[in-house]
């Protein structure tokens, strides 16, 4: 890049506003990075998803932390679980819904808005602003701010370490098939099981066929006022929601 | 339990000292959680571990944080890298040092001090606090802070996401075998790798078997001043500290 070149990038950034993905971590505000804190108390512009008609989760947990006078971008979703993942219409109405809150959050950036996108537990982790990170990148000055994730609040609710020494820790999303999940939870020390809900039966199957059942723990609403922490063995027959996290601990090389 | 035994547990809880671990991410102040901050500005008792003559990571991190007068209790650990990990003494050395910090610790418990003992990263991942949380249990008032990994803050700075959808996670410590690296390796989507350093030729060697050679990414110093990122195939001969994290991104599922 020539000096002009540099110069006229440095002022087309400087007029440009940057796009945060803003990691809150697994719900408790105490649970925020300082920079989180710092960063949300003083927002001008905060964008976030939720469901058509519902408050939203990730709204909720800045509850109480914005300033006044803020500007709330709600990003709903046109469909969460109504249409099947195999639908072939579920990755186009999903594609189309993130390519427009793109274009809102591209036309903030150029009038030189800075936006923070808030984001439950780490962005980059099974996240859904990774959809417009994607789809941002290029257009737009980006900064990412990791979080702590919903399985470290989850491993810390049951007392216990989930790794020592070279434990190897596998993590699994319950909507994997059946077999698939046995087969890593056979090969692998330490395991975290997410997006649970209605596929806990075939969650406890696959932790049976791998032998890993007795020693499995069942933790919702992790770092929640509402936190439950129990072995899944003892909660047979339970309703649990899709955010709810299976942990089997990693029993490693120890002094 | 008794009235009368749970009154004087009651009695005796309530002069005994809480022990928290407390985790303080992977090295910017900033990244703490909110309540890692809250409880070290106002701290009392700090402990924490390090190599004897040095000034230790943990120490360094909370540098400028600490209230006037807190008392800090530096573990020095009586071995790090000098005896190799399968020497017998290895093990008895180890374990006779976090028995004696447990002594330590439990002795300021008894009389009615909380302690923050610090983490680097999460204190149940991979941690060391660990060895003394386990000894712990049952004799004091335990608490832990989950906090950020260095392995987010890690593909954090690779500016693209870690996982989608279903990808399946493995993290995997580059002290383990080469065979079962390569193995891991082919049978995950995403890929973190840690305990890099002088284990940075096996890990290459198991990754280009698995065939994810030319997607491994090597972060050093995450989150701190001097952090670097560079694709591992253009890092060949390079010496890498020990706290290295290799990271493969999946690619899963996403519309």
């Amino acid at each position: 890049m020539s000096l002009q070149e540099d110069l006229a990038s440095t002022r087309a950034n400087s007029v440009r506003g940057t796009i945060r993905g803003v990691g809150l971590g697994p719900g408790d505000p105490e649970l925020m990075s300082v920079r989180a804190d710092r960063l949300l108390r003083s927002a001008r512009h905060v964008a976030y998803f939720r469901k058509a008609g519902r408050a939203g989760q990730a709204r909720r947990i800045v509850e109480g932390m914005l300033p006044e006078g803020v500007v709330e971008i709600a990003m709903e979703y046109p469909v969460t679980t109504e249409i099947p993942l195999d639908d072939p219409r579920y990755n186009g109405i999903l594609s189309a819904f993130y390519a427009e809150c793109t274009a809102r959050l591209k036309a903030l950036s150029d009038a030189g808005h800075d936006v923070l996108v808030l984001a439950e537990g780490d962005p980059f982790f099974y996240g859904s602003f990774m959809h417009l990170h994607t789809r941002l990148t290029g257009l737009v000055p980006l900064e990412i701010v990791p979080a702590i994730t919903g399985m470290s609040a989850a491993w810390a609710a049951t007392g216990a370490p989930i790794t020592w020494g070279d434990d190897i820790l596998s993590t699994l999303m319950g909507t994997l098939p059946e077999e698939m999940l046995a087969q890593q939870m056979r090969n692998a020390d330490a395991l975290v099981i997410m997006k649970i809900g209605r596929n806990i039966e075939k969650v406890r199957r696959a932790l049976r066929r791998a032998g890993r059942y007795e020693d499995a723990w069942l933790v919702e609403y992790a770092a929640m006022p509402n936190q439950t922490v129990q072995r899944l063995a003892e909660a047979e027959g339970r309703v649990t929601p899709y955010f709810s996290i299976v942990i089997v601990h990693g029993q490693g090389r120890r002094p």
